[in-house]
């Protein structure tokens, strides 16, 4: 077993990511991990610099994956790498997590796991066949009070389930959707770039993911609308799916980027025969508990009330809010559990079988669309 | 021309009717209508008790439908009472609005207008022929900020619309349902009693009503995935219907009675190129508007940006909160407006035809819905 | 005993007024009162054409009090008026009200009661003397989640008080408190027709009633500093007050008129030793209520879970909202009880000695304030 | 000037300290600082296991402050300890920088700066002799809606300022208050530990700095009533201060720790002659502001429309929330700006001027509500 910080590698997330502080800060807030090296970038120079600019070890900075996996690979375990997050274009998510899988590395992977349903069932198979931790960071699950409407469900708090309603409504494609100049600018409506789906493989699988992470349900089957607004726009920008899921329970994901207005409005409702729980991400920290025939509750993250999984994913004293760098903290911390071989809790982070459920959701979801709104198994 | 209050006859709303006093303080509000007589109930004795509880003329209380026609018709023009509320139990509305349009009163009739969408067609036939003013109470229509979104859209503030989504959850049937003794006590869930459908007869259609009244599109097309829960409940109590206009938005209508914990949970979202508009029904004085790249704002009633039709829908300084009964006072208002003749704004009250395309509505969805989700044209 | 609707006249509230159609619109709601005449205007042909808009008979149109009373007291005492409404400017209230007890009519007066506190003190004498009905109206104490607040601190739901705080904010008078011109066209802020104080005689009245109100408790000692923000400005339109009360408990009341941007936020909060309750007028069918350890609850109105006082106040089901109206509504109608000698809960309407109270309080307020912030006495 | 990460040493903040992760998160969040060292525990064998659990060199572990000082000032500049942050027991601030400023190292102290403000004063001479950076954790200044406020203002969004009101309630001390041997188990009633205040101390003083923050006057007078609620408790839990500006502002600051069941409701509202804006600490995202005549706007971070101090304080895309830590980190970044001789905003990080302020603060609402509450000079 290893032992002190764990390693941790990056691949992409150098200069001007968006995406890398969000996986560092989340990294540092357990004070669990410590970033060795990595390829920042697919300039090796600008990846050598940001080495530099972050006081990491150069001679940890590749020149690609290729030269990563050698170079750590020969490493005695107990200073190797440990871990690698993916923060590359999607496309490369899945070529490059099979890669470091095969060489035996813990990866931590960005959304969308893959570009096809196929390739995230392969990457199951790897993780499995090498005994590596895989984490998808489905963000949205690490704030406490989504693990907290989990761990209640879960304890028979709204009794058995009726109706799931989950929603995710931005806006921000709008200026950019109404001229044809405009849409070619947006890497997103590339199917080269972005893969099958705009809006449900970015954000409707987030409803999807929120759905089965918080009621434990399977979604079976889906009918889906799906909207590109205009014909010469490849890819779904809207759209609004109709779900079954095993157990019986019907529900609905509504999704869209021409929302307008909207910033980032993901809202998730369950109801069951004993009562009802509603999460919206741009307030996370109340969640809204109605009981038949009481007052409703508001409950908030720190408090002796909460859940057990709930006051573990908080780090300070209730009324003191925290955001989505702690959210990806959280599942930073339950990746890091599940590297080091500890216990952890069954959610503390979304894994390679949450990526091929995703992906197979999307797949599904564009093929009843296709097909005129039929219902697909997922 | 009459002249002085508008004389107003009640079929129904008698005693320990719930919806009664609300139709009277409506009408009360504006100042405009004198409750002249009617049926009150349909027991006579209880009905002239009730008459002499409300101080009326006793002379102009009467044992039956039949009796009120002929009574009244007798009468001359200007003691006459001129419209007639009918809050009589759903199946009736048909029968009764018929009656008494053919016999030349005015009529506002309680949702729903009638049992089938042929029957509320053959009304507006009447209407039409007999020249009568008839109100269908689509309550929410009333409220100011409802009026405002309404003006606001028609003024293009939010552009071309391109998403409209509405939602009306509740609770209510959710202790009911679960048993068969008790699914058997609610007249809700008596097709003799409720019609073809529970949940889309009763609130669902609201949630349509709001998209066509706000929007002023047109909905041409529907798929519903309607849900009993149980198998041998006949009637709907849950539903998302995909929806499509004559323009081409695509939209989504969400309707729930086993939401539990909700208690009348209408909200209405439009999105347009320019902006969005959302109003809640729960927090009826605040209408939230959102513009590309700007801070969203809150409007409220009363004040000087407001639209003219809000500012004419609201009797009281910002601030003052009104309420349902406020609301149903506008629609009143509203239709006193036309029975005398007087101008009176597009959208002062819903009308006959706003219940024709309810019916179609409710018809296709059940269709859709009992077909397996195929689009039905309304 | 007097038998039907009980004869309702009017002092002012003709035509243009503001507040009359708040108080007929009050009075038809519960349908205990019918409006017989009064003096609408102190225009005798202006009065007579308003009581025909309103199809009342003209002959109970009188040119002044003093016709009124004469004439009206020649009456029988079944056909008689009785109960008055003043809705005249403030400076009347006081001989006004003092005119009509004395000849027993029982009275309903707007706020605020006198001009000064000696006077309030004089029509409690006249109230007790001629053992008539006054009600004054503090609007804000019929919402039904006010009286579920007040229900519930009786009921001991948050234990002993420790703290108490009521905020009054507008911003009305900023637009005309800045230039000298405009200044003086605020009839508001002339000592002649507003008395001794602009925002603390018209507002923060109400904070202070809300508090005694709602907790039951006696305010006694008063340390204000009121702001008149200009030294030409010869009425305070802003001020804090400290408040101790004769249980021991301190507080605090704000109240401003140049809070720019509010509209009409009134909010009270109360703390006990076993919970805390806030309540806010501009969304009044939300009552929060904070328990030591658990999570707030948000108490709405209408459900079986309200106590007696707030369910008897409210006229719909759950999730319908109500307004200033039906607040307005619920004080005519308890007002109605006790004009009708029926049993009636304390707090049914605010009486004399709220008038008294408020009178006192804002007293002490002003001296308190003019004397450089000393402890005044209520 | 030195180059790379800034080295950081901590004095307090090792095992089981509350306070310890936040400032190592805000650290780690910029990327600018590096832990190197300190005395994290007052026991030497804690602080340095302390130490290998961070993965530090524990050598740069030391048994205490005159140790800390002595071998880290004898090691060259470009490795030694760049900036100390003291998160001991309140009486143990003001000696320690003291000790520290005169070694001539930055520092970064939590609030309370010291017990008295005479010693307040001398830091502020120290800093000033030793011409080095002081930070004191005002944290809500850091929050991105805050510092738009601040902007705002600046800009003359309101324009001219006409009452401001502050208020910061907490329920935490209820359950610890009403027993005489709980209140003897709370450190923060202890003098000797908490210092001449609890409330005023701990919470009132941060509602007095984000008035000075936001709106950049200064508070010249107080008067202010304090409550004990007992009269064996010395220190104050509650109280109401009255407040007046240099520049002629009046408003109020309201504090409690008996607000039975709030968490940490921080609030501020701004009222100026052209508009008004309000931020809550539990809704740290949206920031209202209200326009003369025009609807409310709800301010958001991340958007083009932000002050460009607004912008800075935010790493992520509009509508993901940003919480506490990252208010804090963003304290952390100003302060290494200044460390660094970069150029800051006024306003990147509070200094030793704030803390200055806030104590003369305290000891002139405890001397005011000493005597009775007369106005007292700050």
């Amino acid at each position: 077993m290893q032992k002190g910080r764990i390693r941790l590698g990056l691949i992409g997330g150098g200069p001007n990511s968006f995406i890398g502080p969000v996986h560092r800060i989340a990294a540092y807030m357990g004070e669990r991990y410590q970033l060795v090296g990595g390829v920042f970038d697919v300039d090796f120079e600008a990846s050598k610099q940001f080495a530099e600019k972050l006081e990491l070890d150069v001679n940890r900075t590749y020149a690609n994956l290729d030269e990563f996996i050698e170079k750590e690979s020969a490493l005695p375990a107990e200073e190797r790498i440990e871990v690698v997050s993916i923060l590359t274009p999607n496309f490369l998510h899945y070529p490059m997590a099979a890669q470091l899988i095969k060489a035996g590395f813990n990866v931590i992977c960005e959304k969308p796991i893959t570009m096809k349903a196929s390739e995230a069932v392969e990457l199951e198979s790897l993780v499995k066949e090498h005994n590596v931790v895989f984490c998808l960071t489905h963000t949205y699950t690490g704030y406490p009070m989504v693990r907290q409407m989990k761990a209640m469900i879960a304890d028979g708090a709204i009794g058995k389930i009726q109706k799931v309603d989950a929603q995710y409504y931005q806006g921000w494609i709008n200026p950019f959707i109404h001229e044809k100049e405009k849409r070619a600018s947006v890497w997103r409506l590339d199917p080269a770039k972005s893969g099958q789906s705009c809006c449900y493989g970015d954000i409707g699988v987030h409803a999807f993911n929120l759905i089965e992470y918080t009621t434990g349900l399977e979604v079976e089957k889906v009918l889906a609308d799906l909207n590109t607004l205009y014909e010469d726009n490849p890819l779904d920008i809207d759209g609004t799916t109709l779900i079954r899921t095993k157990e019986g329970v019907r529900g609905v994901i509504c999704a869209s980027q021409i929302a307008t207005g909207e910033e980032n409005n993901i809202k998730i409702c369950v109801y069951g025969d004993k009562g009802g729980l509603v999460w919206e991400q741009e307030n996370p920290t109340y969640l809204k508990f109605m009981q038949e025939g009481q007052p409703a509750q508001i409950i908030k993250p720190g408090n002796p009330y909460n859940t057990e999984f709930a006051l573990e994913s908080t780090k300070i004293a209730p009324g003191h809010p925290e955001g989505l760098f702690d959210a990806m903290g959280n599942i930073y911390a339950g990746t890091a559990q599940a590297i080091r071989g500890e216990k952890f809790r069954e959610g503390a982070f979304p894994n390679v079988q949450d990526g091929v459920r995703g992906m197979k959701f999307i797949e599904a979801v564009l093929a009843s669309s296709g097909n005129g709104q039929t219902w697909e198994t997922i």
